[in-house]
């Protein structure tokens, strides 16, 4: 797929999910490198900027995209030939894809390891990395049980427990207001994030940040699972950030919300969990506490102090 | 209606409600207490006694029931004829039924007084005495607004918000895992109880605890909303305290529960909110702090400290 | 001084100060009763009340006013003649006014059992019940030393320090914004109080609150030094309580303001120090945790849990 | 100004403030090093060593002076000629400079992206760097309202808040230990800095921890606006750590404290606030959270672990 | 026995243990008013507090003493004839002894309702009261374990762990600085106390509080097991009161002391653990929360505030 | 000694102590690499590597082992000849050593800085680095007094206060438990650490943590004093890792063991203090807050990321 397919493909949502995005950009990235005709390493950068600013402005709001172009361009150190700046950027993709595409997988490996034999976890949402850690501790034959939340307005809560089940893992399902009542029965929340912030806070399916807040105040440890691509560099002062709201519809059927006109459907997808609530994040690079997040950010992703806001 | 009728009706649940179980079971034994034919106070006592426990045993989880039953009997103290003791009776009974039936009245007018013009309130469920609060606000011409959630798995919310609209009152609807995500907008929570235990505990909802948790942290003000019949002589160790588990098919159809063999479905009715967590418990006898609890339970409702269990 | 010229110099703020207040109060009441000419003890009672109604409402804000009514009025319980009702209350306004006077000096002997040779103490604004108790210490041969505020914007410490000094005691003078910088150094923090609520909140000098929770921060104990005819009925629900604000030309010249358009002087006279930041109160009752406030509230002022808003 | 007069100048405090002492620090080296006469690059640097030692000792306690010195010395490192040498550290030099000159504008523009439109500010003092970040959000439209302290001794309150009043911004002007009362109506705390410590702490004008500390209580975000030369490699345990006092006569006048012999003035101007009370640094190189303080002495400053004491 | 001998047992520490010297002073009373010759009630009075002073003044830091003599002592109210009042004192003396005789019975019957099958238990030291409770939950078939500690310097957990062997309960036996390591596997904390304060406060065997503060971290429920003869009208500000230390030798045999003449033993008996880390009181009148401890020292021993200090 | 001896005498454990084993592997390296007769560059290292694997299998539980190793490594970058890679591996072994060698005098000279004129310490166990740093102090001229705990059940505190009463410090000697009891009365708290995990947790001695969670109740300053070489590249969720059992005779005779079946003895080695409760890291290249463990642990020990688990 050529460089302004894949672009249009990313801003009409037809590419989704924070690792296909990622993935599709740096192939698109390298698609354009192997064609890309310069006379010398310096017009050669200069080209890739260009194509690499088309796909970084296509979704602003998603956080693999710009770490996944910018993970490829700092390939583009100075180079004595064009040969050698092209082989530079296909090496660089080709290890971002392979890295991406393993990614869930080595995540899983780590974080099984935090699962000890005999625990009670919980998780929220649907994270195919979160689950990955559980499903992991599960094959290595350890004896677990989770407590999986309903997770309203959307209800992705009964995939999460159809995996479970289909895994033959005991699961109880509760309704997303019960979790500070069975909390002192769990030993371990292990959540998946959207995004990582420069302080480690973490921005996750709504209901995360109370999850998070009845787990440190019953001592329970809290696993984040996220891939280093969904680390970006805001600063979150406080929790204070800007949250997408989606479809009242989803809360409320339209035809009974009609009929309340003083009655306001509010509906934010996400909230923000503070990193004192964060005990581990497990990324496909290693575990780390929230205090490294910067360090991820700047070492695996290229970011600097300087580009924090 | 005679005593047997009426404890058949409470047992069999045609009688519903704290409050108007409270009173049933009063008026029963005012009506008993009426045509009691005596020779003489002790015996008039003790045939009292026989009918206090009968209507008692109808529902030992009840909190209502005891607390009404033994109000009224603390008026049999000594007395030197059986009419004087049955006038003590129907009196007190009279008093009990007067004060019960205007207690959300009385409340929602205390309560109101702790809510200033501009304040965002917070409600969950569908408690007659906490809406009292905020309606009997309102009526007083103040301006307020209100976050009301969905509260699963029986969407009381949707109860609340009706009533709140046709009041004209601006209402936020929200999941109830929001309630972290908005809790800074809001000035006060205003809840109702179930039952309230001597160290001040309240047993509401579930939901609760995790809305008063929310709260604490973000320092908003906690208000609770009961009648004093509410309060119960159990002391709560910490938060661990039975609750009943209602139909899991208000959670989960049963038919995709069938299908799902690994999972187990939880619904606890209720939560336990610690003391810590709650400002003040407004009650028809005036407003106090929840260290006063056992002041309540002693003064208004004649248990002693050796019931305390 | 007959009952209305009472009522006169109180509402006129003639008479100053809870304690003055109260006892002028109780004398007229005592003054009215050796003079009323009652038929029967029923019309006794009743003209009393009306005379107590009368100072009352005199100064609703003053919290030592009803709460010295009251104490009168509470003699008047059912007599057989007029002469031992008046006996009544003539023997009890005389206690109260016994009382009164030498509060201050019990609460200084009581206080001072807690101050250790040795310690350090930290005193804000001008309390003479809380400098009561450092100079009986003192006295004791205790070897203290003192931390006192600058108390902006009337500067009461000024008065605080030349009475520590007259009475030797070795004294640091701070600005009001430097205790935290040496609260580690100070062992005990001893305060007064304007009012004190039913939940063992304290009213006092604008600023307690602040040194109050920087000795909580660091463990150090607060003592609050009050009479108990300054606690009220009175539910502070969190910290919540209207504060009479007072002259800005106090924090701010006039002719500096004038030309500041944009700005707003605020001058708050008090603040409120939540319970849980306040470790014992010393009344002249004997001494007391913040949680049996609303006892002293009950069995020395006589209000009723029905009073409590 | 060659560098004897430079380093005079810093000692005699004519040249003051943390800005322009690094500023002219910086000119005397490079204004050294332009005309010095060196026959090779090692004899060179050593020259310049020695007069940056000069420099950095005329005032120890001075902040900004290591730093800006430091920063351009470590442009010296291994060169082929003395004239590469030098030109390295003119290039250093006048980066510096500009950046310094630059830096409160940077600030402002990285911190009024923090402030929201509505939001209520606080400040405390009168920083260059925080009044910046004010004055730029309300620049760009943003309605804002602030509430400045009086900030004992010296008063500094009355500049800032004339400074906000010529902007037009609404500003309160409360007594320093007005701040508790108030800060539940505040939404951000926007203080500047002495300086910054290893481990995020930050040292600025007396009141400010307690400011930060009410402000953590309520929840209230707290931004400190600060240049990267106020960063210092030290390591603050606890809050323990050398307050310079000013003169007394600032708290209380000489012919006062003379007739008090017992009374001692203590006058701490700086305390210390913790790590835990700031949510976010902004300097003009990116906005961090206190625990990359490390990261901007190390990237920023050069300064390695192997000089934290 | 009488009155003088066994002033003198309990003197000579030959009668030891709250509950024998409680009890042996009732005794004591009871046979002096048996044999007391008085000619009128007031009389008879006087004489009798006389012979309660001599025994009061016997051991005046014994809690028991006070309260037992008080115990009987209140029974003295006015009275027709002095065989009346003799009555009276046998009867409350009766009571007393019984009550006293059957306390840890049921303090073992409430405190084994709060132990739930399957439960881990700690305790420390070796309180008859504690275990029990301890016991009692195991004789009615529940299913516990039971951490013990070892109890520096004297070692009575040793006598514990015996008792808990014999009754074959499943017992882990750990050096005093391991309860933090464990606390997370513990599910129930219960000990017993010395005496237990105004404020609720719990003086108790040295270690305890540390044990409570753990407890307390990890959100596990602790249990006082106490007889109210243990509660004292003593208000413990913040955790300061005077305790006994005990004999060096019992932590370091002298002859190794004597040769280290810079090292001074410490050995302390007791330590304070405040009010909010103590979840429940088990006495035989009922479990209460820390809060009550006042209401039990009124209404059940006949302290009034006016004797708090 | 040659290296298959050096690993033989590691497993056996004739070699013991974390600062030991560091340098005998060190030098068994030095000694083997001089020895090593190679054809080329990558040959020596190869070979290298296999002898350093050799000797990091001895103990895989050691801390220090292949933190030593690895330092000696990573001089093993590219070189030109194997006289060049043989020289460097050679002087970063010397300089290992010397490192070491002088680590705790390091130490002793940074920590002692933090220790003031006057200040009261508590030490736990028997660490050389801890104790250097007290014992620097106290050459140093500073007045300083220490409390010293028994460290059950191996009483190492004799040991120390052996130590410390040669060296004429005053001491306080005090059974663990009693540690809360004192806190008061401590300015520092100043311990060793066996390792320190890369989130800035400390595994010492057991009772370490109780000890740290009772100094930061009381806001008393908790410094860890610790050689480089004990951080470790593991991420401790929590407070959860793998912890040795030692020999129970240690706690309880065998011979009283076995006559109590039901009693399992408990012998935990270490515990694991959270970074919250740890104010400083003393290493010996400089003091750190907590959060910095992972830069010494990439920037000294050669580390990545990728190696955290």
């Amino acid at each position: 797929m050529v460089l302004s397919e894949t672009a249009a493909s990313i801003k009409s949502m037809e590419i989704r999910g924070a690792g296909r995005i990622a993935r599709a950009a740096v192939e698109a990235l390298a698609d354009y490198a192997a064609n890309l005709d310069a006379s010398d390493p310096d017009t050669f950068k200069q080209e890739m900027r260009k194509a690499a600013d088309i796909l970084t402005e296509t979704r602003p709001t998603a956080v693999s995209l710009p770490n996944a172009v910018r993970s490829v361009m700092r390939a583009l150190d100075s180079f004595d030939s064009v040969e050698a700046a092209r082989d530079a950027v296909l090496a660089r993709a080709a290890e971002f894809v392979e890295h991406s595409e393993h990614a869930v997988e080595r995540i899983a490996a780590i974080g099984a390891r935090h699962i000890s034999d005999g625990d009670v976890l919980l998780t929220h949402c649907n994270s195919e990395a979160a689950l990955g850690c559980i499903l992991e501790a599960h094959r290595q034959g350890k004896d677990i049980e989770v407590y999986a939340t309903e997770v309203r307005p959307r209800g992705q809560g009964l995939i999460t427990i159809r995996t479970l089940n289909d895994a033959g893992i005991r699961t109880n399902y509760i309704v997303d207001s019960a979790v500070r009542y069975f909390i002192n029965d769990v030993d371990l929340v292990v959540v998946g994030a959207d995004a990582i912030a420069v302080n480690g806070a973490v921005v996750n399916k709504i209901g995360t940040a109370q999850i998070a807040h009845a787990a440190h105040e019953a001592r329970t440890n809290v696993i984040v699972a996220a891939e280093t691509y969904k680390f970006a560099p805001r600063t979150i002062l406080g929790e204070l950030i800007e949250i997408e709201e989606r479809d009242t519809a989803e809360v409320l059927p339209r035809e009974v919300a009609e009929k309340l006109p003083f009655v306001r459907v509010r509906n934010p997808t996400f909230d923000v969990t503070p990193a004192e609530y964060v005990d581990l994040i497990v990324t496909e690079q290693g575990a780390i506490p929230p205090g490294l997040a910067f360090t991820v950010i700047r070492d695996y992703l290229g970011w600097k102090i300087e580009e924090l806001r």
